[in-house]
Protein backbone atom coordinates (compact mmCIF):
# COMPACT_ATOMS: atom_id res chain seq x y z
CA UNK A 1 0.00 0.00 0.00
CA UNK A 2 1.60 3.14 -0.87
CA UNK A 3 0.57 6.95 0.80
CA UNK A 4 -0.98 7.55 -2.52
CA UNK A 5 -3.70 4.92 -1.27
CA UNK A 6 -7.26 6.45 -1.57
CA UNK A 7 -9.18 6.60 2.13
CA UNK A 8 -12.64 5.60 2.13
CA UNK A 9 -14.39 7.34 4.97
CA UNK A 10 -17.35 4.20 6.25
CA UNK A 11 -19.65 4.22 8.91
CA UNK A 12 -18.62 1.53 11.62
CA UNK A 13 -21.66 -0.65 13.15
CA UNK A 14 -21.28 -3.41 15.99
CA UNK A 15 -19.16 -5.66 13.84
CA UNK A 16 -16.02 -4.84 13.45
CA UNK A 17 -14.28 -3.82 10.33
CA UNK A 18 -17.91 -4.43 8.27
CA UNK A 19 -19.05 -1.51 6.65
CA UNK A 20 -23.05 -0.59 7.77
CA UNK A 21 -24.07 1.82 5.13
CA UNK A 22 -26.03 1.23 1.88
CA UNK A 23 -24.45 4.10 0.14
CA UNK A 24 -20.66 3.29 1.58
CA UNK A 25 -21.35 -0.07 -0.23
CA UNK A 26 -21.80 1.30 -3.30
CA UNK A 27 -18.13 2.89 -3.56
CA UNK A 28 -16.66 -0.05 -2.17
CA UNK A 29 -18.00 -2.04 -4.99
CA UNK A 30 -17.06 0.46 -7.31
CA UNK A 31 -13.08 0.67 -5.65
CA UNK A 32 -12.91 -3.34 -5.92
CA UNK A 33 -14.51 -3.51 -9.40
CA UNK A 34 -12.15 -1.10 -10.13
CA UNK A 35 -9.05 -2.32 -8.50
CA UNK A 36 -8.42 0.52 -6.90
CA UNK A 37 -6.56 -0.19 -3.24
CA UNK A 38 -7.81 1.74 -0.67
CA UNK A 39 -7.61 1.92 3.39
CA UNK A 40 -10.84 2.72 5.75
CA UNK A 41 -10.99 5.71 8.12
CA UNK A 42 -14.39 4.94 10.25
CA UNK A 43 -16.52 7.70 11.18
CA UNK A 44 -19.19 7.85 13.34
CA UNK A 45 -22.26 9.59 12.46
CA UNK A 46 -21.97 12.73 14.89
CA UNK A 47 -18.24 13.00 13.38
CA UNK A 48 -19.23 12.58 9.90
CA UNK A 49 -19.51 16.82 9.00
CA UNK A 50 -15.90 17.10 10.56
CA UNK A 51 -14.28 14.44 8.97
CA UNK A 52 -15.88 15.93 5.36
CA UNK A 53 -14.20 19.04 5.61
CA UNK A 54 -11.36 17.86 7.06
CA UNK A 55 -10.55 15.97 3.64
CA UNK A 56 -12.40 19.60 1.81
CA UNK A 57 -15.27 16.85 0.84
CA UNK A 58 -18.20 19.60 -0.29
CA UNK A 59 -21.65 19.01 1.56
CA UNK A 60 -24.29 16.77 -0.34
CA UNK A 61 -26.85 18.84 0.61
CA UNK A 62 -29.04 21.41 2.49
CA UNK A 63 -30.96 20.57 5.76
CA UNK A 64 -34.23 21.86 6.76
CA UNK A 65 -33.00 24.78 9.01
CA UNK A 66 -30.98 25.85 5.56
CA UNK A 67 -27.44 24.07 7.03
CA UNK A 68 -25.31 22.02 4.78
CA UNK A 69 -25.80 18.21 5.54
CA UNK A 70 -22.65 16.12 5.20
CA UNK A 71 -22.99 12.35 4.22
CA UNK A 72 -20.71 9.30 3.43
CA UNK A 73 -19.52 7.57 1.31
CA UNK A 74 -16.69 10.18 0.92
CA UNK A 75 -13.26 9.61 -0.21
CA UNK A 76 -9.86 11.22 -0.09
CA UNK A 77 -7.34 10.22 -3.00
CA UNK A 78 -3.99 11.49 -1.55
CA UNK A 79 -2.69 11.41 -5.63
CA UNK A 80 -4.58 13.98 -6.66
CA UNK A 81 -5.27 16.01 -2.79
CA UNK A 82 -8.87 16.40 -3.42
CA UNK A 83 -11.69 14.70 -1.14
CA UNK A 84 -15.31 14.07 -2.66
CA UNK A 85 -18.67 12.83 -1.24
CA UNK A 86 -21.77 10.77 -2.46
CA UNK A 87 -21.48 7.30 -4.28
CA UNK A 88 -22.39 9.24 -7.76
CA UNK A 89 -20.01 12.31 -8.12
CA UNK A 90 -17.42 9.88 -6.62
CA UNK A 91 -18.19 7.18 -9.04
CA UNK A 92 -17.36 10.32 -12.22
CA UNK A 93 -14.36 11.28 -10.69
CA UNK A 94 -12.64 7.55 -10.84
CA UNK A 95 -14.04 7.36 -13.94
CA UNK A 96 -12.23 10.65 -14.63
CA UNK A 97 -9.07 10.00 -12.53
CA UNK A 98 -8.56 6.32 -13.68
CA UNK A 99 -9.38 6.22 -17.51
CA UNK A 100 -7.69 2.51 -17.59
CA UNK A 101 -10.05 1.14 -14.97
CA UNK A 102 -13.39 0.08 -15.91
CA UNK A 103 -15.61 2.79 -16.63
CA UNK A 104 -19.00 2.80 -14.14
CA UNK A 105 -20.74 5.91 -15.66
CA UNK A 106 -20.25 5.58 -19.48
CA UNK A 107 -20.41 9.10 -20.88
CA UNK A 108 -23.63 8.25 -22.83
CA UNK A 109 -25.28 6.66 -19.97
CA UNK A 110 -24.41 10.15 -18.11
CA UNK A 111 -27.90 11.74 -17.59
CA UNK A 112 -30.07 8.34 -17.48
CA UNK A 113 -27.83 7.15 -13.97
CA UNK A 114 -29.20 10.85 -12.75
CA UNK A 115 -32.49 9.89 -13.81
CA UNK A 116 -31.96 5.76 -12.62
CA UNK A 117 -31.24 7.63 -9.14
CA UNK A 118 -34.57 9.57 -9.47
CA UNK A 119 -36.19 6.20 -9.85
CA UNK A 120 -34.38 4.45 -7.80
CA UNK A 121 -35.32 6.91 -4.49
CA UNK A 122 -38.92 6.23 -5.49
CA UNK A 123 -39.17 2.67 -5.59
CA UNK A 124 -36.43 1.41 -3.27
CA UNK A 125 -34.70 4.07 -0.80
CA UNK A 126 -38.46 5.69 0.01
CA UNK A 127 -39.54 2.25 1.09
CA UNK A 128 -37.36 1.56 3.54
CA UNK A 129 -38.76 1.24 6.92
CA UNK A 130 -38.48 -2.53 7.59
CA UNK A 131 -35.45 -1.29 8.15
CA UNK A 132 -35.62 1.20 10.87
CA UNK A 133 -35.51 -0.70 13.84
CA UNK A 134 -32.69 -3.65 13.24
CA UNK A 135 -30.50 -0.84 11.28
CA UNK A 136 -30.32 1.28 14.08
CA UNK A 137 -29.19 -2.32 16.28
CA UNK A 138 -26.28 -2.51 14.46
CA UNK A 139 -25.11 1.22 15.30
CA UNK A 140 -22.42 1.85 18.22
CA UNK A 141 -23.79 4.33 20.58
CA UNK A 142 -22.82 6.96 19.61
CA UNK A 143 -23.85 6.43 15.87
CA UNK A 144 -27.69 4.66 17.09
CA UNK A 145 -28.22 7.91 19.12
CA UNK A 146 -27.52 10.21 16.06
CA UNK A 147 -29.37 8.09 13.65
CA UNK A 148 -32.57 7.41 16.30
CA UNK A 149 -33.12 11.38 16.74
CA UNK A 150 -32.68 12.26 12.64
CA UNK A 151 -35.27 9.33 11.90
CA UNK A 152 -37.26 10.39 15.05
CA UNK A 153 -37.58 13.40 13.69
CA UNK A 154 -38.48 12.55 10.39
CA UNK A 155 -41.38 10.35 10.71
CA UNK A 156 -42.55 11.95 13.86
CA UNK A 157 -42.33 8.77 16.21
CA UNK A 158 -40.76 6.37 17.89
CA UNK A 159 -37.85 4.20 15.81
CA UNK A 160 -40.20 1.15 17.59
CA UNK A 161 -43.31 2.56 15.82
CA UNK A 162 -41.97 2.89 12.09
CA UNK A 163 -42.12 -1.01 11.43
CA UNK A 164 -44.25 -3.00 13.62
CA UNK A 165 -44.54 -6.63 13.43
CA UNK A 166 -47.92 -7.59 11.79
CA UNK A 167 -49.99 -6.30 8.97
CA UNK A 168 -47.65 -2.93 8.76
CA UNK A 169 -44.41 -4.26 8.18
CA UNK A 170 -45.68 -7.16 6.03
CA UNK A 171 -47.10 -4.59 3.83
CA UNK A 172 -44.40 -2.16 3.89
CA UNK A 173 -42.12 -5.41 2.72
CA UNK A 174 -44.82 -5.76 -0.09
CA UNK A 175 -44.12 -2.50 -0.85
CA UNK A 176 -40.71 -2.66 -1.15
CA UNK A 177 -41.13 -6.49 -3.33
CA UNK A 178 -42.86 -4.24 -5.81
CA UNK A 179 -40.39 -1.78 -6.46
CA UNK A 180 -37.82 -4.57 -6.92
CA UNK A 181 -40.38 -5.91 -9.59
CA UNK A 182 -40.75 -3.02 -11.11
CA UNK A 183 -36.99 -2.60 -11.92
CA UNK A 184 -36.35 -6.35 -12.77
CA UNK A 185 -38.62 -5.52 -15.84
CA UNK A 186 -36.15 -2.95 -16.66
CA UNK A 187 -33.49 -5.48 -17.52
CA UNK A 188 -35.30 -7.07 -20.32
CA UNK A 189 -37.79 -4.17 -21.69
CA UNK A 190 -36.53 -5.02 -25.02
CA UNK A 191 -36.88 -8.42 -24.80
CA UNK A 192 -33.20 -9.58 -24.14
CA UNK A 193 -33.00 -10.68 -20.57
CA UNK A 194 -30.03 -8.77 -19.06
CA UNK A 195 -28.07 -9.23 -15.51
CA UNK A 196 -27.08 -6.15 -15.39
CA UNK A 197 -28.35 -2.30 -16.59
CA UNK A 198 -26.08 -2.36 -19.54
CA UNK A 199 -25.91 -6.25 -20.25
CA UNK A 200 -22.77 -7.94 -18.65
CA UNK A 201 -21.36 -4.98 -17.94
CA UNK A 202 -21.38 -3.28 -14.31
CA UNK A 203 -22.54 0.30 -13.96
CA UNK A 204 -23.09 2.80 -11.57
CA UNK A 205 -26.63 1.98 -11.33
CA UNK A 206 -25.88 -1.96 -10.62
CA UNK A 207 -23.14 -1.07 -7.74
CA UNK A 208 -26.09 1.12 -6.46
CA UNK A 209 -28.75 -1.49 -6.70
CA UNK A 210 -26.35 -4.13 -5.07
CA UNK A 211 -25.29 -1.53 -2.79
CA UNK A 212 -28.62 -1.39 -0.60
CA UNK A 213 -28.98 -5.20 -1.17
CA UNK A 214 -25.78 -5.63 0.89
CA UNK A 215 -27.34 -3.56 3.82
CA UNK A 216 -30.79 -5.52 3.85
CA UNK A 217 -28.86 -8.81 3.59
CA UNK A 218 -26.54 -7.86 6.25
CA UNK A 219 -29.08 -6.18 8.52
CA UNK A 220 -31.86 -8.31 8.27
CA UNK A 221 -29.88 -11.47 8.74
CA UNK A 222 -28.33 -13.89 5.43
CA UNK A 223 -30.64 -16.76 7.05
CA UNK A 224 -33.49 -14.48 8.87
CA UNK A 225 -37.13 -14.90 7.33
CA UNK A 226 -37.04 -11.97 5.10
CA UNK A 227 -33.75 -12.05 3.51
CA UNK A 228 -34.76 -15.60 2.53
CA UNK A 229 -38.01 -14.53 0.61
CA UNK A 230 -36.32 -11.64 -1.35
CA UNK A 231 -34.02 -14.51 -3.00
CA UNK A 232 -37.12 -16.12 -4.14
CA UNK A 233 -38.09 -12.76 -5.49
CA UNK A 234 -38.18 -12.14 -9.59
CA UNK A 235 -37.36 -15.72 -10.23
CA UNK A 236 -34.17 -15.85 -7.94
CA UNK A 237 -32.99 -12.56 -9.92
CA UNK A 238 -31.28 -10.45 -6.80
CA UNK A 239 -30.12 -13.35 -5.43
CA UNK A 240 -28.06 -14.03 -8.79
CA UNK A 241 -27.34 -10.75 -8.74
CA UNK A 242 -25.68 -10.61 -5.07
CA UNK A 243 -23.89 -13.80 -5.82
CA UNK A 244 -22.24 -12.04 -8.72
CA UNK A 245 -21.02 -9.02 -6.78
CA UNK A 246 -19.53 -11.47 -3.96
CA UNK A 247 -16.06 -10.67 -5.41
CA UNK A 248 -16.31 -7.33 -4.92
CA UNK A 249 -17.19 -7.38 -1.28
CA UNK A 250 -13.76 -7.60 -0.13
CA UNK A 251 -11.34 -5.33 -0.52
CA UNK A 252 -8.69 -5.94 -2.85
CA UNK A 253 -5.66 -4.93 -0.27
CA UNK B 1 -47.31 6.74 -49.90
CA UNK B 2 -47.36 2.71 -50.04
CA UNK B 3 -49.45 0.70 -48.96
CA UNK B 4 -47.11 -0.36 -46.63
CA UNK B 5 -47.24 2.94 -45.27
CA UNK B 6 -47.35 2.96 -40.94
CA UNK B 7 -50.94 4.60 -39.61
CA UNK B 8 -50.73 6.43 -36.58
CA UNK B 9 -53.76 6.22 -34.41
CA UNK B 10 -54.06 9.82 -32.77
CA UNK B 11 -56.32 11.72 -30.54
CA UNK B 12 -57.57 15.21 -32.51
CA UNK B 13 -58.52 18.43 -31.04
CA UNK B 14 -60.86 21.45 -31.95
CA UNK B 15 -57.75 22.17 -35.13
CA UNK B 16 -58.03 20.19 -37.24
CA UNK B 17 -55.21 18.11 -38.35
CA UNK B 18 -53.75 18.88 -35.13
CA UNK B 19 -52.70 16.86 -32.52
CA UNK B 20 -53.33 17.20 -28.76
CA UNK B 21 -51.76 14.32 -26.95
CA UNK B 22 -48.11 14.71 -24.93
CA UNK B 23 -47.93 11.18 -25.40
CA UNK B 24 -48.88 10.28 -29.98
CA UNK B 25 -46.40 13.52 -29.84
CA UNK B 26 -43.33 11.39 -28.58
CA UNK B 27 -44.76 8.81 -31.18
CA UNK B 28 -44.59 11.46 -34.05
CA UNK B 29 -41.49 13.12 -33.11
CA UNK B 30 -39.73 9.36 -33.42
CA UNK B 31 -41.19 8.58 -36.84
CA UNK B 32 -40.37 11.79 -37.72
CA UNK B 33 -37.09 11.80 -36.68
CA UNK B 34 -36.44 8.09 -38.29
CA UNK B 35 -37.75 9.61 -41.41
CA UNK B 36 -40.45 7.11 -41.91
CA UNK B 37 -43.47 8.01 -43.85
CA UNK B 38 -47.09 7.70 -41.54
CA UNK B 39 -51.16 8.41 -42.20
CA UNK B 40 -52.90 9.25 -39.36
CA UNK B 41 -56.42 7.75 -38.13
CA UNK B 42 -57.84 10.29 -35.50
CA UNK B 43 -59.66 8.47 -33.19
CA UNK B 44 -61.83 10.13 -30.29
CA UNK B 45 -61.04 9.40 -26.34
CA UNK B 46 -64.51 6.99 -26.17
CA UNK B 47 -63.18 5.09 -29.41
CA UNK B 48 -59.60 4.52 -28.41
CA UNK B 49 -60.45 0.54 -27.05
CA UNK B 50 -61.54 -0.49 -30.27
CA UNK B 51 -59.23 0.91 -32.43
CA UNK B 52 -56.29 -0.43 -30.76
CA UNK B 53 -58.22 -3.85 -30.43
CA UNK B 54 -59.08 -3.75 -34.59
CA UNK B 55 -54.86 -3.69 -35.42
CA UNK B 56 -53.76 -6.22 -32.58
CA UNK B 57 -52.67 -3.72 -30.21
CA UNK B 58 -52.19 -5.37 -26.56
CA UNK B 59 -53.95 -3.09 -23.48
CA UNK B 60 -51.09 -0.98 -22.15
CA UNK B 61 -52.77 -1.24 -18.91
CA UNK B 62 -55.37 -2.49 -16.43
CA UNK B 63 -58.16 -0.49 -14.79
CA UNK B 64 -59.24 -0.23 -11.35
CA UNK B 65 -61.96 -2.45 -12.10
CA UNK B 66 -59.32 -5.03 -13.26
CA UNK B 67 -60.63 -4.68 -17.24
CA UNK B 68 -58.19 -3.75 -19.97
CA UNK B 69 -56.85 -0.21 -20.61
CA UNK B 70 -56.18 0.71 -24.03
CA UNK B 71 -54.12 4.11 -24.86
CA UNK B 72 -52.92 5.73 -27.77
CA UNK B 73 -50.54 6.47 -28.97
CA UNK B 74 -50.52 3.17 -31.21
CA UNK B 75 -49.41 2.58 -34.84
CA UNK B 76 -50.30 -0.21 -37.31
CA UNK B 77 -47.20 -1.52 -39.55
CA UNK B 78 -48.97 -3.03 -42.67
CA UNK B 79 -45.38 -4.58 -43.83
CA UNK B 80 -45.36 -6.91 -40.84
CA UNK B 81 -49.40 -6.98 -39.99
CA UNK B 82 -48.10 -5.69 -36.34
CA UNK B 83 -50.19 -3.20 -34.28
CA UNK B 84 -48.13 -1.83 -31.45
CA UNK B 85 -49.16 0.94 -28.59
CA UNK B 86 -47.40 2.93 -26.14
CA UNK B 87 -44.88 5.18 -27.18
CA UNK B 88 -41.42 3.03 -25.56
CA UNK B 89 -42.74 -0.26 -27.24
CA UNK B 90 -43.09 1.35 -30.51
CA UNK B 91 -40.08 3.09 -30.60
CA UNK B 92 -38.29 -0.30 -29.78
CA UNK B 93 -40.23 -1.90 -32.56
CA UNK B 94 -39.22 0.65 -35.11
CA UNK B 95 -35.61 0.12 -33.59
CA UNK B 96 -35.86 -3.65 -34.15
CA UNK B 97 -37.32 -3.42 -37.65
CA UNK B 98 -35.99 -0.46 -39.67
CA UNK B 99 -32.74 -0.96 -38.35
CA UNK B 100 -30.79 1.35 -40.84
CA UNK B 101 -32.77 4.14 -39.28
CA UNK B 102 -31.35 6.50 -36.28
CA UNK B 103 -31.92 4.51 -33.03
CA UNK B 104 -34.14 5.88 -30.32
CA UNK B 105 -33.23 3.05 -27.87
CA UNK B 106 -29.43 1.84 -28.00
CA UNK B 107 -29.29 -1.62 -26.22
CA UNK B 108 -26.84 -0.15 -23.33
CA UNK B 109 -29.95 2.43 -22.58
CA UNK B 110 -32.56 -0.40 -22.29
CA UNK B 111 -32.19 -0.82 -18.75
CA UNK B 112 -31.62 2.96 -18.06
CA UNK B 113 -34.82 4.30 -20.61
CA UNK B 114 -37.34 2.31 -17.93
CA UNK B 115 -35.82 4.01 -15.17
CA UNK B 116 -35.99 7.51 -16.83
CA UNK B 117 -39.95 6.85 -17.49
CA UNK B 118 -40.24 5.81 -13.82
CA UNK B 119 -38.59 9.52 -12.87
CA UNK B 120 -39.84 11.68 -15.62
CA UNK B 121 -43.48 10.24 -13.77
CA UNK B 122 -42.60 11.26 -10.87
CA UNK B 123 -41.24 14.60 -11.86
CA UNK B 124 -43.54 15.77 -15.01
CA UNK B 125 -46.50 13.63 -15.49
CA UNK B 126 -47.33 13.48 -12.37
CA UNK B 127 -47.22 17.55 -11.69
CA UNK B 128 -49.61 18.04 -14.81
CA UNK B 129 -52.14 19.47 -12.66
CA UNK B 130 -52.19 22.71 -14.26
CA UNK B 131 -53.34 21.42 -17.60
CA UNK B 132 -56.67 20.05 -16.69
CA UNK B 133 -58.98 22.54 -17.84
CA UNK B 134 -56.93 24.01 -21.12
CA UNK B 135 -56.82 20.59 -22.20
CA UNK B 136 -60.25 19.31 -21.92
CA UNK B 137 -61.11 22.79 -23.79
CA UNK B 138 -59.21 21.75 -26.80
CA UNK B 139 -60.88 18.45 -27.11
CA UNK B 140 -63.57 17.81 -29.46
CA UNK B 141 -67.29 17.36 -27.37
CA UNK B 142 -67.28 13.04 -27.45
CA UNK B 143 -63.67 12.92 -25.87
CA UNK B 144 -64.01 16.12 -23.66
CA UNK B 145 -66.85 14.37 -22.19
CA UNK B 146 -64.87 11.27 -21.48
CA UNK B 147 -61.70 12.82 -20.11
CA UNK B 148 -64.04 15.16 -18.14
CA UNK B 149 -65.54 12.04 -16.31
CA UNK B 150 -62.15 10.05 -15.91
CA UNK B 151 -60.49 13.11 -14.61
CA UNK B 152 -63.03 14.39 -12.45
CA UNK B 153 -63.13 10.50 -10.95
CA UNK B 154 -59.12 10.75 -10.46
CA UNK B 155 -59.16 13.67 -8.53
CA UNK B 156 -62.73 13.33 -6.56
CA UNK B 157 -63.03 16.93 -7.54
CA UNK B 158 -64.59 18.69 -10.75
CA UNK B 159 -62.08 19.63 -13.33
CA UNK B 160 -62.46 23.52 -12.93
CA UNK B 161 -61.56 22.97 -9.03
CA UNK B 162 -58.16 20.96 -10.06
CA UNK B 163 -56.08 24.39 -10.53
CA UNK B 164 -57.92 27.51 -9.86
CA UNK B 165 -56.33 30.57 -10.58
CA UNK B 166 -54.29 32.25 -7.71
CA UNK B 167 -51.55 30.86 -5.20
CA UNK B 168 -53.21 27.07 -6.08
CA UNK B 169 -52.75 26.94 -9.40
CA UNK B 170 -48.85 29.33 -8.89
CA UNK B 171 -48.20 26.53 -6.46
CA UNK B 172 -48.59 23.74 -9.10
CA UNK B 173 -46.83 25.90 -11.99
CA UNK B 174 -43.40 26.17 -9.59
CA UNK B 175 -44.04 22.20 -8.81
CA UNK B 176 -43.94 21.35 -11.97
CA UNK B 177 -40.32 23.67 -13.18
CA UNK B 178 -38.99 22.45 -9.98
CA UNK B 179 -39.46 19.36 -11.92
CA UNK B 180 -37.35 20.28 -15.31
CA UNK B 181 -35.15 22.28 -13.02
CA UNK B 182 -34.04 18.75 -11.52
CA UNK B 183 -34.39 17.35 -15.09
CA UNK B 184 -31.96 20.14 -16.71
CA UNK B 185 -29.45 19.70 -14.06
CA UNK B 186 -29.24 15.46 -15.31
CA UNK B 187 -27.62 17.20 -18.48
CA UNK B 188 -24.47 18.56 -17.19
CA UNK B 189 -23.98 15.72 -14.09
CA UNK B 190 -20.45 14.50 -15.63
CA UNK B 191 -19.49 18.66 -15.83
CA UNK B 192 -20.50 18.22 -19.75
CA UNK B 193 -23.52 20.35 -21.14
CA UNK B 194 -25.17 18.70 -23.20
CA UNK B 195 -27.91 19.22 -25.20
CA UNK B 196 -29.80 15.90 -25.05
CA UNK B 197 -29.76 12.95 -22.74
CA UNK B 198 -26.83 11.43 -24.92
CA UNK B 199 -25.31 14.36 -26.23
CA UNK B 200 -25.82 15.58 -29.08
CA UNK B 201 -28.06 12.64 -30.90
CA UNK B 202 -31.77 12.33 -29.68
CA UNK B 203 -33.11 9.63 -27.25
CA UNK B 204 -36.67 8.11 -26.70
CA UNK B 205 -35.99 9.86 -23.67
CA UNK B 206 -35.65 13.17 -25.22
CA UNK B 207 -38.87 12.40 -27.74
CA UNK B 208 -40.86 11.69 -24.38
CA UNK B 209 -39.46 15.46 -22.76
CA UNK B 210 -40.18 17.39 -25.94
CA UNK B 211 -43.78 15.60 -26.15
CA UNK B 212 -44.92 16.89 -22.94
CA UNK B 213 -43.03 20.11 -23.58
CA UNK B 214 -45.04 20.38 -27.06
CA UNK B 215 -48.72 19.28 -25.36
CA UNK B 216 -47.88 22.51 -22.78
CA UNK B 217 -46.91 24.81 -25.55
CA UNK B 218 -50.10 24.15 -27.59
CA UNK B 219 -52.62 23.97 -24.56
CA UNK B 220 -51.28 26.84 -22.89
CA UNK B 221 -50.73 29.09 -25.94
CA UNK B 222 -47.60 30.11 -27.96
CA UNK B 223 -47.82 33.36 -26.77
CA UNK B 224 -49.37 32.92 -23.11
CA UNK B 225 -47.68 33.85 -19.97
CA UNK B 226 -47.01 30.59 -18.39
CA UNK B 227 -45.31 29.23 -21.80
CA UNK B 228 -43.48 32.49 -22.32
CA UNK B 229 -42.21 32.01 -17.83
CA UNK B 230 -41.39 28.23 -19.25
CA UNK B 231 -38.70 29.53 -21.81
CA UNK B 232 -36.96 31.19 -19.59
CA UNK B 233 -36.51 28.71 -17.00
CA UNK B 234 -33.18 26.99 -16.60
CA UNK B 235 -31.42 29.22 -18.54
CA UNK B 236 -33.83 28.78 -21.63
CA UNK B 237 -33.07 25.24 -22.24
CA UNK B 238 -36.58 24.13 -22.57
CA UNK B 239 -36.75 27.00 -25.44
CA UNK B 240 -33.67 25.72 -27.17
CA UNK B 241 -34.71 21.92 -26.79
CA UNK B 242 -38.00 22.76 -28.35
CA UNK B 243 -36.54 24.49 -31.70
CA UNK B 244 -34.68 22.17 -32.62
CA UNK B 245 -37.79 20.18 -32.37
CA UNK B 246 -39.42 21.80 -34.60
CA UNK B 247 -37.97 19.87 -37.70
CA UNK B 248 -39.60 16.83 -36.49
CA UNK B 249 -42.93 18.15 -35.36
CA UNK B 250 -44.28 18.22 -39.25
CA UNK B 251 -44.49 14.41 -40.71
CA UNK B 252 -42.06 13.94 -43.50
CA UNK B 253 -45.31 12.78 -46.05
Amino acid sequence: MSSNTIVLLDIPCVVEGRAWSPNTWKTRFALNYKGLPFTVKWVEYPDIAQACKDIGADPTGTRADGSPSYTLPAIYDPSTGRGIAESALIARYLDKTYPDTPRLIPAETDAFHAAFQEAFFHLIQSKMKIMSCPTAAQLNPPSEAFYRKTRETIFGKRLEEISPEGTVRETQLKQLQEGFTKIAGWFSMDGNDKLFFMGNTISHADTSVAGWLMWIRQILGRDGPEWTAIQTWDGGRWARYMQYFEKYEVASI
